[in-house]
């Protein structure tokens, strides 16, 4: 879908709800928009859209590569520095010209979950109406085109590369940054092999040994791996912003039964999730088969996460597959499948793989050996 | 500073302003007042302090690594799998029962500048005057402590020596990603033999080329060096959330007379920049001044950026070294000098170091050769 297809479909919403301007904050958000995305950190950037126009209002020093990149009609560049200063040094002056020059009485789409309280305040004291569009952006965003997809899948194929570089390098004495690296530098040699002028990035993070591996989500640290470590690994990789995930647990040198079987039960519980997804269901109805697996073996009280997450433009993205979602899922819609357990100074387990929804059942585009024999170092 | 101690601060200046309460929303913030840092994405985490203990709300995925790390009177966990239905769902929960059970006419601190706005519309439901105690916070953290400096310190000497690695494999051919994942690797394996259960990361990107040069903030592609090249490489490591910053301009190959000369001035503009700063100077004139080479030289029209900018736990930190800040620096603030000048079909020129403001002038942490010789390939 392009950028003017999607601005499209958000004006009809905007008019179905008498909204006269949406303004969009969240990066991730913003780039479905316009196709523009910046390491903005301190600068913030603003994204605009009425009945006839978008217009973007960017820091100086993003002018050239929004030029290059955003499919806006306008753009309003604020500065910062000394030979620029008598002109628009905020994005506050800008926000408030454009609202000067509109419709007083209209009504105004912000994202409520993200929208910074600053900027709620100042709309607030102008004395706007607002009306949340961040979830009909999110709705939007959770059914993939083929263009999506197809940058997806060569994420999953990278990360798959990358998982098994690491693996490749497992051993006692290893720590758990060596052991990402292996794998991060694999991926960019591969993607810079393949691919000319494109985007790649990464993030991975290793949960090495009982205490650590219990916990779901640490960074990783210059801990070395130990004889008997239950370790999980998790990468997530992106092409041209779109990302897959994929996560795996392996068992190190003299594990005991114990961490045997439950790495078995958390590989069994996933097959379950990967094997029921599909247009139609209920999103919950993946979270509790899961869970289901780990309570009949007598689990239950290990469990600490949902099934899964949406995957795309954001690290985690709605709708989840949670057990209180009555969501109807649908074709184009990207998952995570990752049961876990947790269990204190035992370890924690938990596979985690990315599937796109097909219209009769679903395709992994994650597609690293997840069996128990392929686990084992 | 122990956490205890910034607790103290702020809770003298909550008295001073009559709040009751402080609900802190930013990770980074959060970080400095408990010690506690997760990877959260869709999983909030909300700090609370009032004159008697403080609290914090976080997923059932944090329990552990929050009773390991978090230093807080109390903690509550909120619930997202089938089996604890029956528990409590949602931060929302937990602030609603905290507020309900607090002062119904308290003055509530928050972050205006980053707390999303659904909760501050909940606040507002409920009838609380709110009052800012972001900057109080910022203002706080932008002196660092002597077991800060020290984090900061490793920092920038292992990003002194992923800069070298890097630069060491400098060739025709070599894509920007392939630059990057050098440096990354040397850095990690370097830590690990270093520093046994540290957390260290890292961000880094590589424009290269007139075009992508120009552009001041672009995240690595696999875009190969050319002959002639212009390449701006940007790298921040962090040892326990702790960062340092480090970007070096290089040349490649035959490259024209002015590419040389604008290397040379940028290198000139930051030479300025380092021998002045000091505490008792104003912020503005450290901007000012390393404006002025650039203006004398007659590119002015090609600078976009402040200075500088306050580094620690973020990227980008306030306060910042910008013409319009008379903030007067003071012993402990570190600070990155990163004057820059961007030509259009030339290139983009800017180092960038870190340095730590101290009694009688200040001390850089990132020392790797910053030239021009140095800077050729």
């Amino acid at each position: 879908m392009s950028v003017k297809k999607r601005i499209e479909l958000l004006r009809h919403f905007m008019d179905e709800q008498g909204v006269g301007l949406a303004i969009v904050w969240e990066p991730d958000n913003q780039f479905y928009v316009t196709g523009f995305r910046a390491i903005s950190y301190s600068r913030p950037i603003v994204t605009l859209i009425d009945g006839e126009k978008t217009q973007l209002i960017i820091p100086a020093l993003e002018e050239s590569h929004a030029a290059e990149k955003a499919v806006v009609d306008r753009t309003y560049v604020y500065y910062e520095h000394y030979g620029q200063r008598h002109r628009t040094l905020t994005y506050m002056d800008y926000l408030s010209r454009i609202l000067n020059s509109s419709d007083a009485g209209m009504k105004i789409g912000v994202e409520i979950g993200s929208l910074p309280s600053s900027v709620l305040l100042y709309l607030q004291e102008k004395g706007y109406v607002l009306i949340d569009i961040g979830a009909k952006i999110m709705e939007m965003r959770s059914i993939k085109d083929t263009q999506e997809i197809e940058m997806l899948k060569i994420a999953g194929h990278l990360s798959d590369q990358a998982i098994g570089e690491s693996l490749k390098h497992v051993k006692i004495g290893l720590s758990e940054l060596e052991f990402d690296a292996y794998g991060d530098r694999l991926l960019l040699e591969t993607a810079s092999k393949k691919y000319h002028d494109e985007l790649i990035g990464y993030a991975d993070w290793t949960c090495s040994g009982a205490l650590r591996s219990e916990m779901p989500h640490l960074y990783s640290s210059t801990r070395r791996f130990e004889d008997g470590d239950v370790i999980v690994h998790s990468r997530q990789v992106w092409f041209n912003n779109y990302r897959a995930e994929n996560e795996r647990t392996f068992l190190l040198g003299n594990v005991t039964e114990l961490q045997k079987d439950l790495l078995k039960l958390a590989i069994e519980a996933q097959q379950v999730g990967l094997d029921l997804i599909r247009p139609g269901l209920l999103a919950k109805e993946v979270d509790i088969a899961t869970y289901e697996v780990f309570r009949r073996a007598g689990y239950a009280d290990y469990v600490q996460h949902r099934v899964g997450h949406g995957l795309g433009l954001s690290e985690h993205e709605e709708p989840y597959l949670r057990f209180d979602n009555e969501l109807v899922l649908q074709e184009g819609m990207v998952y995570t499948i990752e049961p876990g357990i947790y269990v204190p100074s035992v370890g924690g387990f938990r596979h985690s793989d990315t599937v796109i929804l097909t219209e009769n059942g679903s395709c992994l585009i994650t597609e690293y050996p997840r069996d128990f024999e392929s686990m084992r170092f």
